[in-house]
Formats: C-alpha cells, sequence, structure tokens
C-alpha cells in the first residue's frame, strides 16, 4: 500500500481531483448573448413554465450529487464534511471515468436526520440524481426512504445499495461454484449498519427460504433482545425464524456462509470449521478484514472474498453504482428498485463467464460492465 | 437579437453547459487505490483533523457555488429554481472562461430567509467561495449579511456587488471627461432593490459629500414617508440630506447623474433637459432600459450606458465577479470589503486609457482584465 506521506504529497500538487470544462465556446459577445443574457432569458422562460422539460436543457441531464455528512466514511467513522470531501471526490472522479456522469461532491455540515433531509430537498433541482454517501445507520435509512418519497428523481444511498447487489452477485456465482442453492443455506452475517441491512433485505428478496441469521456487536439479533432500535427489529421478519440467541460462534455452526460487514479479526479456525460443507466467507472490514484470505482458507474456507483489492475476489460497490446511476439517468428513471437491484447483481454475476473460487466477481475495468448495469436499469 | 426557437434548440442539443473532468488518470487499479480507498483515507484522516488545510488537498482550491433561489432572475422576477438553473450555468461558463474557476450551479427550492441561510451553511464545505445569484431584496440583504459572519469563506452577492463595482468604474471615467467630480454631484437613482442598495453604498462611500436622491416605484426616499422598510430607512444615512419630497421629474431637476435599475422607459426629454449640463444617464433596466441611448442622446444626454451588448457602455457585472473570486480565491481572503470593491472599480475604469462618451468601460474581452482585478482583492 502507498504510505501516507506519498499520497498526501500527490493531493496537495494536484489541490483537488476534478475540474469544471465547457460544452461550448465562448469566445465572442454573440456566444455571451446565447449562453447568458439576455439569450438565456427564453431557455430560463420556457422552464419556468415547463419545470419537467429541466433535463432536457441543462447538465441535470448528465450530472448527480453524491452528499455525504461525513458521519460514516470508511473505516474512519465520523470524521464530518472536510474528512469526507476526499472520499466524495474519489468517488466522482470513478463517476466520470466509467459511466461518463458529472457527479458533483456536496460535503453537509448539518448532521441531524431533518436537516439533512431538509438541505437535499434544497438542493435537489440542481441535479438529475443523489448518491447518498457515508452517513452513518439509523440515519440513513429515514433520511433515503423520505427523500424517495419526496424527491422525483433518482436516488440510491450507495453504502446500502450498491453494497448489497455486489455482495449478491458474489453469492449467485458462490453459489453456481459450490453446487448449493441459496434458498437453502443457513447465512450468517455480522454487522446490521447501513450496509448489513440493504445486504440482508436484498438476500432475502432474492432468495426468500434463505436461513438468515444477523448479529450485531451483542450477539445473535433475536426476539429475546430488548435493545433493538426499530429497525433491527424489522429485520426479524426476515430473520431467525427458529429465534434462536447467543454470540457468533454458537451462529455460525453449520452455516454455509459468512458475511462480515463489521470488524477485524472476528472469524477464528474454529468458527470456520464449523461451518456446513464448502464454507463461504466474504470478509469485508475495511481495511481490515474479519478474518485474512489466507487463514481462512488454511481453515477450510472454500470461497473468500473481501473488500480489498489486493485479495483476490473484491467486493466493490464501484462495480455496481456507476452502471444503475448511468441506466437511471438514460432511461429517464425516478426511483431506483429492488428488482433494478437484483437484475443488476445478476449482470454482473453473469459477466464472469466461468467463474473459480478466485474469481467470482468481475473486475471494474470490465469492459462493458456500466453499459450492461445501465441497461437493467429501466 | 437570436430567436427564441433557436435558443432553445442550442441549448437542447447541448444538455447544458458544463462537465467535469478529471485532474489526473484512472486507469490502473494503482490510481484508483491512491485516488479511493484504501489511499484516501489518509487524506481524509488528515483533513479531519486539520480542516483547515481542506482547500490545500481539495478543489475547494478553486471552486465556488453559484447560489440562487431564482426569486429575481434576469427581469423575469420570481421564476424558481429550475427557470434560474441556465442562468446559473451561463454564470458557471463564464467563471470558467473567463478566471478558471471550478463553478458549481445550485439552485434552491427554498426561498424564506431562514431557510435559504441553513441551506447554505449546510452545503458551504463543499466550496472555496459562495457567489449568490439573483436572490431578491429584502431577502438578499440579511442572507448576505448572516453569511459572511458565519462562513469564513468569501461570499458576495453579486447583483448587489458586482454591479455597483461595475457602475463606480463607469462613473469614474464619466466623471473624467464631464470635468466633474462625484462629490460635488446630485445622482439621482430610481430602483433600490439587491442593486440600487448596493450601488447608493458603494457610492457614498467612495464620493461621501455626493447628494443622492434614491426613488421606489413610489417616489423619492425620505423621511416624510411613512411605508419604508429597514433596508430603506438605512439608505436615509447616506442620501436626501434635505428631505426632498416627490417624484421622479422633482428628482430629476439639476442633477448630474441619473442611475436607472428599475422599469423600462421611465426618463423621458424633457427631464433630461431637466438636468445640470453634461447628464449621464445610466440606464440599466434589461433587457430595455429606462431610456433608449439614441432618445436619450437627442434629448441632450452627454453619456449614456445600458446593460445592452448591442449599444455603447455596457455596465457589465461580468467585468467584476471573475476577478473578484479569483483574487479572494488566490489571496486566500475570507471577506470581500467595500475596499476591495472600490479597488476592483478603480482598475476596470483605469483600464480604459483614453475614455470617450462611447467608451467609459472595458470589453469582457480586454486582456488581462481578471488577473489586474484580481490582484487588489487581497
Amino acid at each position: 500500500m502507498l504510505k501516507k506521506d506519498n499520497i498526501l504529497k500527490i493531493h496537495k500538487k494536484l489541490k483537488g481531483k476534478l475540474k469544471i470544462e465547457l460544452n461550448d465556446s465562448l469566445e465572442t459577445k454573440k456566444d455571451l448573448s446565447i449562453h447568458y443574457t439576455p439569450g438565456i432569458a427564453k431557455v430560463s422562460e420556457h422552464l419556468y413554465k415547463n419545470p419537467n422539460e429541466t433535463k432536457e436543457y441543462t447538465w441535470t441531464s448528465n450530472n448527480l450529487a453524491i452528499i455525504s455528512d461525513g458521519s460514516a466514511v470508511l473505516g474512519l467513522g465520523n470524521i464530518g464534511p472536510y474528512g469526507a470531501l476526499p472520499v466524495m471526490e474519489g468517488k466522482a472522479m470513478i463517476f466520470k471515468r466509467f459511466a461518463d456522469i458529472n457527479a458533483i461532491p456536496i460535503v453537509l455540515d448539518v448532521h441531524d436526520q431533518k436537516g439533512i433531509i431538509e438541505t437535499i430537498k434544497a438542493i435537489a433541482p440542481s441535479f438529475g440524481a443523489i448518491n447518498l454517501e457515508d452517513i452513518a445507520a439509523p440515519i440513513c435509512f429515514e433520511v433515503e426512504e423520505t427523500l424517495k418519497k419526496e424527491l422525483d428523481i433518482p436516488i440510491m444511498h450507495d453504502d446500502q445499495h450498491g453494497t448489497a447487489v455486489v455482495v449478491l452477485a458474489g453469492l449467485i456465482n458462490s453459489m453456481k461454484l459450490a453446487g448449493k442453492d441459496l434458498n437453502n443455506c443457513k447465512v450468517v452475517m455480522v454487522g446490521v449498519g447501513a450496509a448489513g441491512t440493504a445486504i440482508a433485505k436484498l438476500i432475502h428478496l432474492y432468495a426468500p427460504k434463505v436461513n438468515l441469521i444477523l448479529l450485531d456487536s451483542k450477539g445473535i439479533i433475536s426476539k429475546s433482545r430488548k435493545d433493538l432500535n426499530k429497525f433491527k427489529k424489522d429485520l426479524l421478519k426476515i430473520s431467525n425464524k427458529e429465534n434462536v440467541s447467543g454470540d457468533l460462534q454458537t451462529a455460525i455452526a453449520g452455516s454455509d456462509v459468512f458475511l462480515g460487514v463489521s470488524k477485524p479479526n472476528l472469524l477464528n479456525d474454529q468458527m470456520i470449521k464449523s461451518m456446513n460443507q464448502k464454507p463461504i466467507i466474504f470478509a469485508m472490514a475495511n481495511p481490515d478484514p474479519e478474518v485474512y484470505p489466507k487463514d481462512a482458507k488454511k481453515a477450510g474456507a472454500y470461497i473468500v472474498a473481501t473488500g480489498r483489492s489486493d485479495f483476490p475476489n473484491q467486493i466493490n460497490n464501484a462495480l455496481a453504482f456507476p452502471g444503475i446511476f448511468r441506466g437511471a439517468l438514460d432511461n429517464k428513471v425516478q426511483k431506483i428498485t429492488d428488482n433494478h437491484k437484483i437484475a443488476a447483481a445478476k449482470v454482473i454475476a453473469g459477466l464472469v463467464k466461468k467463474p473459480t473460487v478466485d474469481k467470482i466477481i468481475p473486475d471494474i475495468f470490465y469492459p462493458n460492465l456500466v453499459s450492461l448495469v445501465s441497461k437493467v436499469i429501466k
């Protein structure tokens, strides 16, 4: 990995990863009179009378905002808007490079649910879509839900749904390799924040008979627990039908799949050995996974995926979000739905023609990845 | 002037005047690990601990937001955020073309003073500066004042101060030509909205002995009026010392300068003939001025300026705002002050080496205009 000093030096020299460029020239008084006063008044008047045509005449046809309050940034946690900004700029680079979308980083110095919602609603007419990013659970759930209800542009919290789509894509190919059906599997997941919650819901939607066991830092989410917030309680509708209680060691015995979106070094040899045959392990804590691939394999894991680019099988949101938003903008989709997410997961999984245990998921540089995903968002 | 259909056609074809481009390549896994995860975490951590260094590591070094609620757009009035967006995109083009600043149009679907202020404060960490635009008086005054107090980035409401700077520049050269001193002049202005208020204040600051008479739609602003809001009352401190009452015909008699930021066809022959010798007329209502240059000249006007590019002497904010913000960003200025504005006006006036009655102000394409203005914003 690159050293801290080098990374800082590169960024200090660059002074920002993004710039604005113009789609037309501004070299004569005539150019000015078309793109600014007095000519522009004609366009303004037209959009005042026909606001629903705004995307046809402005850059909202192909732009979006990447919006974060900096409350859950990477593995760093609540580092605020200034800490979040470099990540949003990096994500804007990915949007441009892979999907040719003009993405604007917007970091918020407001952190309560109502404030975040009000701010985003207020600036929404400036954008063609909204990618919510790195907003902590549980606030992120109601922020996204409210905005989806109240705005008519596509909105997606990528930490939730981008991750869920790519996890599902990886599971689809893992099932093929292991010769299993997700509907007959026991899937144990640790971590029920933004990503974990969305993963659980999408897996259940894809395979309604899956036996899901979810855990937070206090153990298995079960009816017996008295400390669950409404979002965790909600997860009982799709998990733990047999009302099992206990810790990870209890949960993981006999399971087919372990999903980790929690913290480093959670999974030991004994736990892996207690899993069903051909254990599938997605250890996605960043940057240090719940178990390192080498150790997991030694303990008998069949397939191991992580969030890192330096190991095989990187579960990387960037496989999903560029294509999903490209499709939403191209196909004038107002809501990104569960069906869109499942369709995207299937497309991503299908790109690996011959999956192997070290290649269950395509690379971000896979040709046509974005355009193929975009086609199913319609 | 271009026809409405053509203007709309050009914009429909363009689908937005702006795009995002990248300052570095994103072609390898290594590039991704520098600009996104995991490398970017180093920059995020650094800015979390040193938020005051954000401009050194992100595009806030050279970006700004152009923010409007669409409540006072061009001559069109309150046409809302969608109507405002094309104007903001045009302005962003000017920022890029003339000052190499990355300007982001932000249009607001919130229109009360508190809502506008709260929204802008919430998104402020995303930007290096803020250009407020086309926000109606009197809300614009407290919006700007509050934000200047509570944020530590340069903020300017261009409708107020950009206009005031260019009007002052034009007046400086007009005085030279007419052989007059603004401190001995009677200046009559119709219109005390955003632009008028700022023009009055800047002129008074530049020439404290000027005899200013200000009018709104109900006549001369005087102590005798009972219908004045606090902003208009405030203008009595710098105008109408002799407490004159009445209409424009009364006000303009014997005046040296007429400034119009109001509505078309306000000024007739008789009024111009009643002015002092060498009448100076800035008829800036857009697109139709208070009097057309040809008619004003026929009635005896010495100098006529308008807001239009198709007549001589265009009073055009674009002469001021690119250089003012270029300077504020380059010189790390936190507040744009009255001294900055007067200095900018002097620079702009000085660019016309030999002023004539048809050339009191430089062209927007004047070489080095932006860099020369930027140097005095320090």
